[in-house]
């Protein structure tokens, strides 16, 4: 008999399995109303297009759509990915406070350029050698930690931070430092001291954050850059929500403002289809060099059929409309939970207020701990993911986060009831 | 200016390209007669099949379908695996020689269990639970060695081998004890020795290698299993051809013969379509538990639409009528190739002649390398797989392997006879 955990390897000590996936399976006992997980709403799903996509697919051609393909990604999707990203590098400075950046659907406008870094150099030519086809963004993260980590590297993170990403990292045996934000993002006095402390990547969800809901404003987003170049570290930008802007004005990427700097992560997870898994990098092809080999040493390529479909459904102008139809649930699912958290919240609590994307985060009152208060609450019919799965060390005993967008208005309205009345209830809020 | 290759891990120096896909990329240009890749056969893909079922799948359950999904994969489709491999460890010790299993389709008689080990429990209950889907074989290979080997283990593997799997292998920063093999497979005593020099894992194909075509016999499968247990080594069992058996008696997997120290490696890739990327693990629960935190950090999980797909299609009867057609499409393209090599050949080259799979294995004369005649040869008008780029320590120069799964009758006839004129023409051959 082999002991299998007698042989496994020493990073395997560091495989955890998802909290989040943990609290979800206690939803799915009875009629708990779940604020835990952060699924896009299925009601939206284009099903009747990814079903006339793989018809026309497999007709055109199907041999092709089926046999083994390329690496780095189907060049179709490649270039409509990197044509989202053209121009970067163009993206001026702004003057304080100001947004400083061309319209929505478009990133930048004449400026830094990529070649010459923190000069004046021309927009980067962003093609499809820019690109790199993964199987869902997780699978981006998991990639850029496996060519750019050495056990007993430190990432640089947020503080709350998504946990996939913390899962991704593990088994690459690194250490976290974990960096203060406000409802503003990165506080960057404590980003530099994270930098100045020694770091190997900056980890960060510039838009609409998993699981604060908060962005970095126009002015962090070149603070961070100029720290990240100034310590030489590398960014890695993960996107998954950015397209699913409420209001406010729409903001550059970090990859946009420094090309030569970021690896960008996106996805069409949020706003196609989860089930399809497809993802994307985007970054100078020295950056993607080792990652494509990395990506062909774990799995060859990404399915073909997936990523034809994806890109019939997604070049024929759909994408842009479907985007505005799912924006519009998303936003009316937000502001019912925010009128809900104004109800029902004694003044003890404090939420964020995204513009975008999925989430809240609630803070309730010192003394408590939503750890604990977790199983209480599903036992009164509502669920939400503690802070402390946020948290690489510790901490986040008195956050947790919200998801609205798989609730209906009415599972809104009563689960926020029942949480704040469980909150007023508990011993140790004022 | 981030220098990506000066921020990259240590174990990025161990990724390289695939040999083969570089040689591929020569035989694109031109016409060149390809015996190089390993692809299924296109024209047998069940593009119609496929449809069908995507049509019914998306109608039935499309908002699960697009969804995300557990990690473990769809249990619809880890059942059907799991049945395929129910009756493991009831394979009886043969007598010496003799096939001593039963017939086709079914894997096993009463005998030894998993539960005893080398003793004499009942069969295993393989259900779900021992089934892990993954996103094509490859993925399979990844995380095992994500979950099983340190930098610096060893790796016992058959020389030649399959070079994706040391692809997979080699960001881990392991090394290689390469094996002696003949017409059977694995020598025994070559084995051993490996073994005793101390080993973590023995990676092996053995039915129809890939690059070999050849298969272990009964009796070594009972003396790897001895061996690998004697030496507490788990064994890594691929097996993407076992079902393109042309002839001969169908023989256990080593899975079957003791599920408790063999991971197996499952795929639709040849049998099915590889554009979908699934494949799956069986093994025990135990083996299992690492692998699926492994593959929740590095993708989430494998497609759903695919998974889905796949047992709709795969589920209803017609996969063995379609395994019989394709059997026979590649039976009559392996005899050609073998009618071919008598024909054109000279009497200084042996090669194999597998009772299955893709590949036969050709031996030159000494003194020619394979490598420095591969641009010749793709000059002259035909491409093969110099034998090198299946060594893992260096090695093969006067071997190649030739595939017959995607070529021609008359590019076959044409291509050997290219081939042949090219050998008996090049100084250092008889």
């Amino acid at each position: 008999m082999i002991d299998w955990s007698a042989h496994a390897a020493s990073r395997t000590r560091r495989l955890k399995p998802s909290a989040i996936r943990e609290i979800l399976k206690l939803t799915q006992t009875g009629d708990v109303i779940s604020f835990a997980g952060g699924l896009p709403a299925p009601e939206l799903f284009p099903v009747a297009e990814i079903e006339d996509a793989t018809r026309r697919v497999l007709a055109r051609e199907g041999a092709s759509a089926l046999q083994y393909s390329t690496t780095e990604g189907h060049a179709a999707l490649r270039e409509w990915v990197a044509a989202r990203h053209s121009g970067a590098g163009t993206v001026s400075v702004p003057d304080a406070g100001s947004a400083g950046v061309s319209g929505a659907g478009s990133h930048g406008v004449p400026g830094v350029g990529p070649a010459g870094a923190s000069g004046t150099g021309a927009a980067a030519e962003v093609d499809g050698s820019w690109v790199q086809i993964v199987s869902g963004a997780q699978q981006g993260l998991d990639l850029v930690a496996k060519c750019y980590l050495d056990p007993g590297d430190t990432v640089v993170v947020a503080a709350p931070t998504y946990p996939g990403a913390l899962r991704a990292f593990d088994p690459y045996e690194v250490r976290y430092r974990a960096v203060d934000t406000d409802g503003d993002g990165f506080v960057v006095e404590s980003l530099e001291a994270a930098l100045a402390a020694g770091a190997k990547l900056i980890y960060v969800i510039p838009t609409f954050d998993n699981p604060s809901g908060v962005s970095l404003n126009l002015e962090r987003r070149h603070a961070v850059i100029e720290l990240a170049r100034r310590y030489g570290v590398p960014i890695l930008e993960d996107n998954p929500y950015g397209e699913l802007r409420f209001d406010g004005d729409e903001l550059p990427h970090l990859f946009d403002l420094a090309p030569e700097q970021v690896i960008h992560v996106g996805t069409f997870s949020k706003t196609m289809v989860p089930g399809l898994r497809l993802g994307w990098l985007v970054a100078t092809p020295d950056a993607l060099a080792p990652v494509r080999h990395a990506k062909q040493a774990a799995d060859l390529h990404t399915s073909t059929l997936a990523q034809m479909v994806a890109v019939e459904v997604a070049g024929d102008g759909f994408r842009d409309e479907h985007l505005l139809k799912i924006r519009d649930h998303y936003r009316s699912r937000r502001d019912l939970m925010l009128q809900a958290l104004e109800r029902h919240l004694g003044a003890g609590c404090r939420w964020t207020r995204p513009e975008g994307g999925m989430f809240i985060w609630l803070t309730v009152p010192d003394g408590l701990d939503t750890m604990e208060l977790a199983r209480e609450a599903v036992d009164a019919g509502v669920a939400y993911v503690p802070g402390h799965a946020f948290y690489p060390d510790g901490g986040g005993a008195n956050g947790l986060r919200l998801s609205y967008s798989v609730a209906t208005p009415e599972q809104i309205e009563s689960g926020v009831a029942i949480l704040g009345q469980l909150l007023r209830s508990t011993p140790g809020s004022e």
